[in-house]
């Protein structure tokens, strides 16, 4: 697994240990991780603290050429907040785990000519079903079914 | 103003008057307001707690049921973070102060079928104007330009 990836899903890992929904994502500028998080649903109670939203909330207030050299990594296909933030925020490139678990909004990401990269990895495949096999009403919540 | 547009908006002039970005929101289900906020970019240097997502962070966790019942209140035309977040909670209504000063993913809304109703507010036009022209810089970093 890509190193950056691997970061995303270590990030799963800890929430699934803490708990919680096991997504993770890293956010990538000039070959560094500036912002690290995972689901926050059951350990913050949160309704918006997807892994995603997480790692651009504690990447910080950034200006938004920095998030114009950005790649995020995501353990899990990216939901319409998720997306829609990539979108505000003008990030040109995802590179997803796994889309098999959730397909998310790639197809309007791609419209807005964002990179998308679709790993397929098995590590993060897996963590998901296990989790959805062990909480599937967290998991139902999480994406609003 | 609507009450409920009138509460959101007086969350705006709350966040204007700490220093912050004059956008606001209420969560309503059923007769009452249950989530109530405001961009925090200023106050709590947060880069994903624009109006509508305090809003909805305040409300916690809720389910789908619940949802699907609400209108969103909000002083200015969703960002694409904002209006994607209505989405993966198919939250089927959202009330807009105004869209003069930006306009956001309305017809993205549309397109899943919600209602989307523009009330055209002088007052929170002129907020939002006001403050754009005291703090521009806050403002561009707020919607990633």
């Amino acid at each position: 697994m890509n190193k950056f990836l691997k970061a995303a899903y270590e990030q799963a890992l800890k929430s699934y240990n803490e708990g919680g929904i096991p997504i993770g994502s890293v956010l990538v500028h000039d070959g560094k991780i500036i912002g690290a998080g995972h689901n926050q649903r059951v350990q913050k109670g949160s309704a918006i603290l997807h892994g995603e939203m997480d790692a651009l909330e504690n990447a910080g207030r950034l200006p938004a050429a920095v998030y114009a050299e950005c790649t995020l990594y995501t353990t899990l296909s990216p939901c319409p907040m998720c997306s829609g933030t990539m979108i505000l925020y003008k990030i040109p490139k995802v590179v997803i785990g796994e889309n098999r678990t959730f397909m998310g909004q790639e197809e309007w990401l791609k419209e807005h000519g964002m990179e998308v990269e679709v790993a397929d990895s098995p590590e993060c495949y897996e963590l998901m079903q296990r989790f959805i096999k062990e909480k599937p009403a967290v998991w139902n919540e999480d994406i609003g079914v």
